[in-house]
């Protein structure tokens, strides 16, 4: 008798060609398949919730298989994670109805972009952050970023490569939110910097995530908001060109593909 | 006619066998005596202000040398970032006195220690602080922190194989403060987790940072603190037994050397 497990799955992105499975790739689909293929003796074949791009992170994307392994489900987790490399961890398993399906139910999936704005890269956060110089008006993201809320037509927001059926998604929550970069910051704390030279004692990193809540998203769709996000932080685009960007429905209307390194899956929430 | 210049150098030490020069590793000096040449057009030999071990990080550490190069000194920063890898940028340059020596200047060093304190790892967290399941008593390590400031004799918290003349050194300010994980407590600014498995939503990771700022440290001796201050973490040894550890002036008494990848080397600001 086979039980359906379901897992929840943390991922650095930056050296896997995405999540779904490719013959010839490293992807995170691939390695779930052969460690847990090896961890329960049997043939394994995960499904995923969010199928995240090559260079994209998770905090916990989900995945899905059928196993008649009789290691109590809550304990795949702790049972897997040895085998996996260190960039991939599980943080939950449980069991699930037989016919659960990740991208069947209703979900809210949460997306966080980060960029950090600050005149010199901070080699620490070149794997999970944009490093932008030049500072951006992050007020204008903010209220460009209120437009996005709410029921839409995506099309200017979708790669032109996209197979979806429909364009149009629900955005149920979006903000621009900043934070010093923690590192960066925490010397401030003992008020350091007095003494040092002026030119380094005033740089202060921001750290800009633009978290966006919503049914789901279109092929490179968060990448596409937040590379438009940043031309309104540079000043080229206008908060309330949003609105005709969107009604466009074409994707030259919109800016660019922001780099996938600063995105980062942050939950899946089913609904009840 | 050579003038001295100083660098700040701020570093991902995961993939180098430390700050100082070895014929046959990968070291940050090595790499910034490569690539300095190159740009300059003549053989520079950097000295920095701190040796970190391998693995360990900074922010900003210093380097100085000479050069008869006409490049001026505050562009040297953006002149040579496209020469260096991407896990090393400097990210200020000056003049400084001929006679200017990043390790006989009066300094204060800043340190930060951090640790990932949940139920499982965090992959993007896994090279810049050190996962520890299992809650740690942060309020005994705050108290435990607070013996350790002032003129001190740490020869408990120095390795064994040091050369130092004097194990004296002065802590002017030791904190151990506490942030939950950024990427995943941004979810919770959206109020997620409602419906999300109980177990998953109970799991608040907390990153815990031993900040230390002193006249400069012994060999291992912020690791050695960090690994003694996890032992009162987890009860091991009481916060008031840190004196009398102190006082033993025999590294047995103290803690173990804490990992490399938890430790980031913040500033050295230099006393006018």
């Amino acid at each position: 008798m086979k039980k359906r497990i379901k897992l929840y799955v943390a991922y650095d992105g930056t050296s896997y060609s995405g999540w779904q499975y490719q013959p010839n790739a490293n992807t995170i689909e691939g390695v779930l398949n052969e460690k847990l293929s090896e961890l329960l003796g049997e043939e394994i074949t995960v499904i995923g919730a969010s199928r995240t791009d090559a260079g994209v992170h998770s905090l916990g994307n989900i995945a899905v298989f059928d196993t008649s392994s009789r290691i109590p489900a809550e304990k795949i987790s702790y049972a897997i994670n040895p085998y996996l490399p260190d960039d991939i961890v599980v943080n939950f398993s449980c069991e699930v109805a037989p016919d659960y399906h990740p991208r069947r139910v209703n979900s809210q999936k949460t997306y966080a972009y980060r960029i950090l704005n600050a005149s010199f890269p901070q080699p620490l956060m070149r794997n999970d952050s944009l490093f932008l110089h030049g500072k951006l008006d992050v007020d204008a993201m903010k209220e460009a970023a209120q437009f996005f809320k709410g029921e839409h037509d995506f099309a200017s927001f979708c790669a032109a490569n996209s197979s979806a059926e429909t364009t149009v998604r629900t955005i149920f929550d979006i903000d621009v939110l900043t934070d010093v970069d923690y590192l960066a910051s925490i010397g401030k704390r003992f008020e350091l910097g007095k003494n040092q030279d002026p030119e380094v004692s005033t740089d202060s990193p921001v750290l800009i995530t633009i978290l966006v809540r919503g049914s789901g998203f279109l092929y490179n769709m968060v990448r596409i908001i937040a590379g438009t996000l940043v031309e309104v932080g540079r000043g080229r685009v206008r908060p309330d060109e949003i609105s005709s960007i969107i009604e466009a429905k074409d994707r030259s209307a919109a800016g660019p593909t922001a780099p996938a390194c600063g995105l980062t899956h942050v939950c899946t929430v089913e609904e009840s």
